[in-house]
């Protein structure tokens, strides 16, 4: 008999099915006992009646993997309306021991670095799982939004000669002798390909080899990237990372239905128009309502990002908020100015309820202006011709954004450590698994 | 005017249009101009009769950005059926060079070398253009298939602490002052990913420090992995392959429909079914028709791949064959025996016109399995605990395969050189761009 997902048992009630999986539970009672099977759907409850049944089911570890085939009988009162009768259960694979926590409690009793040192056990877990799945829709929305954009998804080198940004914060090796980085962004890369196909995408991992040891940073993270030519400025840019963003959680609500909801995950749903602020009006307004001086500052601290995050929900009704306009000393050299304000630039953040979700913006795009930037920073542009001569060779206005996936998934599900929300998280101590 | 996609220019004859783009050639002749302007999607052909125009353009270097507004008329010789006549010119960025070769000629006259230092700029070559789209819908078609059969997309990390199979051709990193180095595979973490998901597959980078310099190596590559847990034995996994092989190239056909062709590229058609015959048959086979001794050979040379690729055209009528049932001593630690004949294993490869083009397999599932496998090389389990406890803790029969999508892509479009089909490659070399 063919396996069905648990998933699709109440569609069979009254019919014989086989179903495989893990042995996610085992409650003997008096009279009775219930064996929850889980699979990669969902959980199906099988009653076990015969002593002889029930004392070599009680023998094996949990997790054990068998395969069950019994009669689905519709009890209102049972876990999604059925339940497994008059099973016959066959072992596939017995586990070896134990698992190190109990998988089948609403949250593992354990701390999360007993959690990630034990990730292959804890992952299978159904509040895990529910959010590696979040992830994987949030992606799978990403890409097809910009593909029916047409975007052109690319993949782009890890291994690098020079450093993207500022020679801090990367990881250093041994290429064949010859010392090589790994890629803290496929930044200059993905500009590079505009030049190709003027709208491209990439996902990927990027490297930062920052030394803090804090809820969200991740020394090893997944970049969702897209840059796009032929843009007015920044704000064809913005209106783009809203379309995408709009999809990528309209992708979950479709792929994951009311599974965010069984685990307390309310998704946001973000504004066909997200309004913005520039970056000296938010300024002003935060002088304005606590009498802070903020002349000089180049930067939003997080306490100033949390008043805009109030401020928007308040008077916008929105918890996302564009900050346009940051100064150029803060930006990286390849930003775009703002023409108006030369001092200011084309380059934003995307606020959600108050902490910087990503960032983005509009990119120089002529040769000279590269030039210009690159000597005004004191860089030497020889390391980075193979990367100016996609400009000395023609580019057009264009400009893009950066979604870090790990931290974007937690703010949005509203989780406070990054690494409850990354299957096997590399940070400052963890290396393994 | 809202700006059109060169490709929607037939639709529009008669009309008044906006286009964007590249100067990608300037024919001047003694009494009408022609300029091809290169979108994203395609190419138009632009009549400049004006001699002050005709002289303005002939100024600009080519590759040059520009908008083009004017009447669209069909010309049953022109390019396509259409030209765009009247023409207004707006330079949005001009080139400061010209480009280091021409991208109007069929080929780049340049060698390899060459186009790979230039790779901004060689990239923009239709052909070029062609096969990185080409790449681009093979992969969608890969995700596609196997989200359709429910798989779940992960990202593992690619800074690990061990390396996947052996100590050699890995790249050292260091991190934080500890070593680690970067992944070869997804193996260990996609395998782990089995018990949570039981499909699951990631499209990310792997490294291999071969200091090999041949026209198929590269030492970054994009690999894109499956892994699928009940499954009966390896024939489940050659079965899941065939149907993603099929999806894959349907999804070039359908997102590329005649781009292939007009680059000489012949997509293969992968049957229903592909043929299979075991590692001892083959070697029989090839003993017989050639005389070669074969006795004691645990793997494959080119040559007898090549003879079996002959065959199986000629007997089988097919581009591809499996190969099943590789030795034991040639194949990872994690590769399942053939439970009849212990000597050899539930391991395939997948030729393609007599290359190997990918391998896949049956992997172990049993805790035991693993300690007695490990403790037979000689392996310390101790460095592997991390994975183990997968296993440890219920594990089902699981396989999958690995396609490197680089190698991929040029056996499949008939391209000897793998950096042909890979924007920015990595190789003993070549860093850079």
């Amino acid at each position: 008999m063919e396996r069905i997902w648990s998933s699709a048992l109440p569609e069979h009630a009254g019919e014989s099915v086989s179903l495989a999986g893990w042995i996610h539970r085992f409650r003997q009672l008096s009279g009775v006992s219930f064996l929850i099977l889980r699979d990669a759907k969902e959980l199906a409850q099988i009653v076990i009646e015969d002593p002889a049944l029930v004392a070599e089911i009680a023998r094996l570890p949990l997790e054990t993997v068998i395969a069950v085939t019994g009669d689905v009988i519709a009890v209102e009162q049972a876990p999604n309306g059925v339940e497994i009768h008059d099973p016959r259960i066959e072992v596939i694979s017995e586990a070896a021991a134990p698992p190190p926590f109990d998988l089948f409690r609403p949250k593992i009793q354990a701390q999360l670095p007993t959690q990630l040192d034990h990730a292959p056990v804890a992952l299978r877990h159904v509040r895990s799982r529910a959010l590696a799945r979040l992830s994987a829709a949030l992606v799978a929305g990403f890409r097809s939004t910009l593909t029916e954009l047409d975007f052109t998804e690319i993949h782009t080198p890890k291994i690098v000669a020079a450093a993207t940004e500022r020679g801090a914060n990367v990881f250093a090796i041994d290429y064949f002798g010859r010392p090589a980085f790994l890629a803290q962004s496929p930044q200059l890369y993905k500009q590079i390909m505009v030049g190709v196909f003027e709208r491209v995408f990439e996902v990927g991992p990027v490297f930062r080899a920052e030394p803090h040891d804090t809820p969200r940073h991740l020394n090893e993270y997944v970049s969702l990237d897209a840059e796009m030519g032929f843009i007015i400025d920044h704000t064809t840019v913005m209106s783009l990372l809203t379309t995408v963003i709009r999809g990528m959680i309209g992708s979950a609500q479709a792929w994951l239905g009311s599974l965010p909801d069984q685990f307390g995950i309310m998704l946001p749903e973000p504004p066909a128009v997200i309004p913005a602020v520039h970056f000296t009006e938010a300024q002003a307004m935060i002088t304005q309502a606590t009498g802070e001086d903020l002349t000089g500052e180049y930067d939003l601290a997080p306490s100033h990002e949390r008043w805009l995050g109030e401020w928007a929900r308040r008077a916008r009704d929105s918890d996302f908020l564009f900050v346009t306009g940051y100064p150029r000393l803060k930006r990286p050299f390849y930003t775009h100015p703002d023409p108006a304000r030369p001092d200011y630039t084309n380059g934003f953040d995307l606020l959600f309820r108050g902490l910087e979700l990503i960032t983005g913006g509009q990119r120089l795009h002529r040769y000279g202006d590269y030039l210009a930037a690159l000597h005004e920073r004191g860089f030497d542009p020889e390391p980075l011709a193979w990367y100016l001569e996609a400009f000395r060779n023609g580019m057009p206005p264009h400009g893009g954004f950066a979604i870090g996936l790990e931290r974007f998934v937690s703010r949005i599900a509203g989780i406070e450590n990054v690494r409850e929300v990354t299957l096997f998280p590399r940070d400052l101590n963890r290396l393994v698994p």
